[in-house]
């Protein structure tokens, strides 16, 4: 499948996250240990908000991110205070750069880990309950461009955890229309450049690893020596899909079929269950 | 918009027809002189059928035609009894792969310049009249890849001409729904590995150029000198949107609304008009 | 051959010169008009300076400028106060992202249009003649990066009009041994992060095209309305192969066999002159 | 490192090899099992030789081979006598096809895995020893490259087991004199089109593995069973530099100091030892 990751807190040069953490993201595309797949190697992506521009940018390249110059040195001169990254593993679609993560509508931005179950025979069905409107702006064919739309048709912009409740629903009563017991299998950053969502859910409730990191202040009181936490706010706050290394009792799982809001004012976790739209 | 070519007759290596003659596909792809756009460098793509395959083998890439060294190596190794080749300039859609031409459909291959006017108008109703067991065939999202798989959902299998035709009358249909005047702009190649149909036709009757190679006894009278010509066979014919030079007498413009059919035992030229499925 | 542009002032997004002035660069990089190639299509970089890291970021690519996504991402949500842009139409040799401009050495940064003349049967010559502890970074196999190295190995971080003076005295000497009449065609821009030089030479005086920016405060009171101009500094200076189109009375042309500092304090031109070592 | 693979005998599909047999080459480029790195995926490249043509073919690309597609269009479309394919996992040299293996110099293609220790630091005095009619034509920046140049300059393409023991002893030398204690590790494959020559060294004596198939009369009354063996005439030689799987009995391990010769009239194996030009 994929990894990725979601930065939120106090502007950093990209590659202090990117690169720099022992078995970083970077590292996870060459040498996963918790994916379904070590390799990642299938196109990667990033996505920024600069302090001057509502929408965020978004790099992405098919080759791997491992060897990437470009993205090193974008990484190595970029500052954002909200950041995602994403490492592919193809499960069969192509490999082209509409088809690597984060996908972007307007000021939001979207990525996945995980997969529709026998995507493709429901794929038309569930092209046709996108908004005729959102419809036009599908470029790829992966299932994770198709959930982002479904959740944007779903209501994401105006009430994210229910419009992405809504789309696991929707997905599940299609495919088990379709005979496919577990249709959903997925951890999902989304974020509209102020706040950050995390959702960790599956069908079979089996759902593929979600971590957050602790609380600055805490990791600060347990690691007075590392430089880093000193520079950052107590708000700033990690989520990958696999823990970087280094810093011990710095990550948190997130518990299956959860979902975590990052914003101003405090953090906060909630249960999730798909709902009827 | 794009150049293409298409090739029937005796086996030659890819790069005699590709690379060798004035004004050749490739030089095309730096200074076309007929196209809307003069330079072609929005990817490529060559399509061969091979004595001990049955379907065509597709090589694609993202960048200009005149810089690529695969291209050259593999035109200048590989032989060919009827092959396909495009050089691009997008409309708009994603610069990938999955958007240059040909396109395969088992046995089948597609290619067209031109465009469907305000496409992404009317992409989702297109994308919703195709058959639900070849919608999960499309890679790409090009005007172009929907042409062929609206004709092969019409039966451009069993009936070529009649798949296009009706293809262009659905097209039309629904252009004009959306008030669009001229909805199709085209100038298509379709083979099955034996037979090669050429069409052109535009909703305004001005379509793109489109030319057939004079019948090789002709022009070997005219050019008894000319070794390639007294190597191929009398039943070797090339298709093209724009002239390849150094030959006089050598080009025949295809006339407005017309499709043409090359095939042993004699090629046929008949007038083409869109028509209900 | 290529075109290229130099910026340096008040920092600005990226794409208000790359990508919004009329016949912007990115536009010469499908329709140039003064160029020997109207199409500059086998690659692109950029390179930029940010206030927080020393060296500055580079980033290549072997496709077209005109059709890339990343480059247009990055110049949305990138501001620099001193930037290189250049678009690549390759004289032959590979086209790889080591063979695109800018190259950099440290904190320099160094781009080029025109050619050595011949250069493939000087390139070893040449390459024995780079410092041995640089020539480890020679990292493609343009005369352009060669030339970079040849000025670095000449002295260009001390002094960088007299390393580019011996570098072009030592081209045309090592040309002339090889019976080459005119060696060496350029126009070079190369900075340290704070100044910027341009330089304009050919062994035969007849240069390709090189254009500098009016000084600020002339063009704002000739163009009174133009907003950009009322938010940038005085010092603000654009150096370019080919003028940006729009604003009449903005582009003076770099005059032949010249070089020009820009830099805190007071802009200056110099007659330039090839030297011995 | 690298992994390769060697294929002369009867003609065949290069899909037939490539991809088929269980932990194919393609297998290997994500999953190699015997290799200093598990993941191959920093380019590839096939070179093949066809009746009509004296050069081979040669086509690289600088992604993964695991999601290329056009490699599988080729190798499921060329068929031939005599092949090469490289899957490449860099030591740190830039990711370019001109970096990617087989390297061509006329009808010779040679290909490498592994390394010379400390490249970096006698980069220029290999490439002085070069011979300069030759140096023009080295394209790339790898260390696998300028072995094959130094192995043509030291007269490979007159006794290919001499140019290759005298540029290891050069090599060797050069890296002593750099106090480099084990400057060589390597497996080599060459071939003129009709021979082919494999070998395996290192300065320490622990060289990475290299395999050559068992006779084809052996394997057939061992596995009477398997179609391909039926087919393939007894002088069919496959050499890899990691087993295939599926075919008990098929490898057998090409001894440490050692090179060997496939050719018609009988194969041939003797001891590599480096020798003084």
């Amino acid at each position: 499948m994929c990894r990725w990751l979601a930065y939120s807190g106090t502007p950093v040069l990209l590659d202090t996250i990117l690169y720099k953490p022992q078995h970083s993201l970077i590292d996870q595309s060459l040498h996963a240990r918790m994916g379904v797949e070590t390799t990642n190697g299938d196109g990667f992506g990033i996505g920024w908000y600069e302090r001057h521009v509502d929408t965020p940018a978004i790099v992405r390249e098919v080759g791997p991110a491992w060897n990437n110059r470009n993205l090193r040195e974008i990484s190595g001169h970029v500052c954002s205070p909200l950041f995602f990254a994403h490492i592919r593993a193809s499960t069969g679609t192509a490999v082209q750069e509409t088809n690597c993560h984060p996908f972007r509508h307007g000021r939001w931005m979207w990525m996945h880990n995980g997969a529709i179950a026998e995507f493709h025979r429901m794929r038309r069905e569930l092209a046709l309950a996108v908004d005729p409107g959102l419809f036009l702006d599908i470029e790829g064919s992966t299932d994770s461009e198709m959930m982002f739309f479904l959740a944007l048709t779903f209501g994401l912009e105006k009430d994210p955890p229910a419009g992405v409740a809504r789309m696991a629903d929707f997905v599940e009563r299609t495919g088990r229309d379709h005979g496919v017991e577990f249709p959903l299998q997925m951890t999902v950053a989304v974020t509209d450049g102020e706040r950050l969502w995390a959702f960790r859910y599956s069908s079979q409730k089996a759902s593929r690893t979600l971590f957050y990191s602790t609380r600055v202040d805490t990791l600060r009181a347990l690691h007075p020596d590392v430089e880093f936490l000193r520079e950052v706010s107590d708000e700033t706050r990690l989520i990958v899909s696999e823990p970087l290394g280094g810093l011990p009792g710095a990550w948190q799982e997130v518990p299956e079929s959860t979902y975590g809001v990052v914003q101003a004012g405090g953090d906060e976790i909630h249960p999730f269950v798909p709902q009827a739209a």
